[in-house]
């Protein structure tokens, strides 16, 4: 069972909006064992419209139409599937005055416009729309469907978990579960190399993701039922987190941050952050994460050297003679503010994020990343490329990934 | 000129994330008069993208492509357009060494099937990826052209406001300008009514955007030259500021942190900061802003009430009487930063981001936030509603519009 969406409307095409329509879609057919093979996104004008739904039908089983339903004139959906199916379009009139009556119920003056809502090709039916004037519209033919649903984002929602999930459990024949792993410090290309086998393996799939600072490693299966499915699934998650040890880690909720957490919180540990160039995106990170205050305490952005003495006790002769940028004032800044906060472990990031400030010696990109515990202190250099967003974001991804490793010492 | 984008990526389809590249292209197509027509989404499958590649050049004039050109056998893209162009791939020798340069620096091993980046269709040329190893390829024939871009949000970024904004700036026939204004303070109902003639307009026209916190209105200007469109724009622009004074700043690039930062700067005034509920993305907005440290010093991440004493000097009575979401604490916290910093001015942000942790007293969203300067101490409280992260992003930003308007006070 094949399907494609068209998306309807200028203003995805213009950039105005991103189509997070489709994603709920794709979310769904994926869930359902669906195999979603296209998607497209047109503007509103019928020709085009009429090609891409055409186009689309010829190619596959199920074809979803996303917006162009509403009451106004460059709303050409209803019209190009009907053109599409070589139908005529008519009203349906309980559904008209089923729209009228929700219009002056909200105190809205009726226009005769608003009937266009209710109209549909001829052997369609209209699909009841819970939360929006706009009913959906589901043709059948041919072994084939069409089934055209509203934009808002809402509307669109509220249909896609209500009469659209029915109608796809109706047609699954199989259960479908996917789990995402996820590997630190190791990049895509090895990653791929040791798992170059269960890639090319049917049922589970498995497909790498690279993310910044991360690859995540997707395993799909399929059977006959959940159980079936999750069967298959297991002794392939199970061979994956074998082959890459501790650099594997986290399922579908647990991002980094959240692994993180969850070992200083087992081990009962506290943690504190020291931040130069990053600015505070660590500690932004790290608190994203719902509950860290059982085992962050928080910490001290310090952006001049100033600071580095007067909050964290650098010394100023380090600070003069290495500069704010180097090993020694990493080490100091992380040893201070452990010691500050009296936490088990501090971490500190002191880099030049361009893009500015840089030097041949140092430069742009520059990063060291410092972790003081009850071991003694670790510092690593680090040389990234890319914009300032990417390397401060980089640089608390190594912060992250060194105390991982570090806990998992234990 | 017409143009479409072809996305490549079966996550996409999957619904695993939503394709936000294509907006930036979008919106950069639209802002240089180039008609975006269709734009379509495929997996990592060869025979579809190079049906999808074919159908779109065969449709317009420049096809873009979206991901696919990474190291791994699923990124397919050059292998696609190498066969809808009939061409065989070939390796550039400068790109190849240039990536394993790369690669090596950053202390990963180098394996062979990484120099798959540095292939391209033999007539085509390479384009530099300022932030990552994988170039785009650009390719020309028969008066049209294809343009590869890698999949990552901040390489695609980076690479359409370089290169690809370059070559459409040479391709422009219209002159198109747009300007965004920004309004903070006000809704935006409010602010469609006090626009609503211009919002009628044809050229410029004036379109809203709702963002978290804030109102974009877009003025878009079209003439023959780009002084004409400026002619035209500017008025628009000037009647804008007039009606909203005080709450309307900046222009495209200048968001509300750097706006703030160029009014610290130029009053040369410094600023720190104490965060707790916020945890540090107050300290991350103001240093995301290049340059950022000739007014931001730092300040304190005190995420437990022990630091907001121990760091910033609040006094322990207080924190027992009134807890640390309180009035009287956010006060000491923006005091006491400012004190231990030296700075002019001290924000402090104290608050319950949810989901957990609320009472009926004290319920999430509950956030106070204060800022300390030479005229005293100011406390705004806050019930704002929403998840852990639009609690945590409005509070930043209500500190943020506190500070301009504390500025523009003098």
């Amino acid at each position: 069972m094949t399907a494609e969406i068209v998306a309807i409307g200028t203003e995805i095409l213009l950039g105005d909006i991103a189509d997070t329509n489709s994603q709920v879609l794709g979310k769904l057919l994926a869930a359902h064992g669906v195999a979603h093979t296209r998607s497209s996104t047109i503007g509103d004008n019928l020709d085009r419209c009429v090609a891409a739904i055409g186009e689309a039908l010829s190619r596959c089983d199920i074809v979803f139409t996303i917006g162009g339903l509403g009451p106004t004139r460059d709303d050409i959906t209803r019209e190009a599937i009907a053109a599409v199916v070589e139908e005529n379009l008519v009203t349906d009139d309980a559904a008209r005055r089923a729209i009228r009556e929700y219009v002056e119920s909200r105190n809205f003056r009726w226009v005769d416009a608003m009937s266009r809502q209710a109209m549909k090709p001829e052997t369609a039916r209209l699909i009841d729309n819970p939360v929006g004037t706009a009913p959906g519209v589901f043709w059948e033919g041919n072994g084939k469907a069409i089934i055209a649903l509203p934009g808002p984002k809402n509307e669109l929602t509220a249909m896609a978990n209500g009469p659209v999930k029915q109608y796809l459990a109706g047609l699954s024949q199989a259960a479908i579960i996917s789990r995402t792993l996820r590997i630190v410090g190791i990049p895509e290309i090895s990653v791929e190399e040791v798992v170059k086998d269960l890639v090319e393996s049917d049922n589970p799939t498995v497909a790498p993701y690279a993310k910044t600072g991360e690859v995540h490693l997707r395993i799909t299966a399929r059977g006959k039922t959940d159980q079936e499915a999750r069967r298959l699934l297991a002794p392939v998650a199970s061979m994956i987190q074998e082959r890459f040890g501790k650099a594997c880690f986290g399922s579908d909720e647990v991002d980094l941050p959240t692994e993180v957490l969850q070992l200083l919180h087992s081990s009962k540990r506290t943690l504190a952050t020291a931040e130069s160039c990053t600015g505070g995106m660590l500690g932004e990170r790290i608190t994203s994460v719902k509950g860290a205050s059982s085992s962050y305490l928080g910490g001290a952005i310090v952006y001049t050297n100033e600071l580095k003495a007067r909050l964290l006790g650098v010394a100023r002769t380090d600070l003069d003679r290495y500069g704010g940028v180097s090993e020694t004032v990493a080490r100091q800044m992380a040893g201070g503010v452990r010691r500050t906060t009296s936490a088990d472990f501090g971490i500190a990031i002191t880099g030049i994020a361009g893009p500015g400030g840089g030097t041949e010696e140092k430069p742009v990109g520059l990063v060291y990343v410092a972790i003081a515990g009850t071991r003694g202190t670790e510092v690593r250099e680090e040389k990234f490329r890319g914009d300032r967003e990417t390397i401060r974001y980089r640089s608390t991804q190594v912060a992250l990934i060194m105390l991982r490793e570090e806990l998992l010492r234990d």
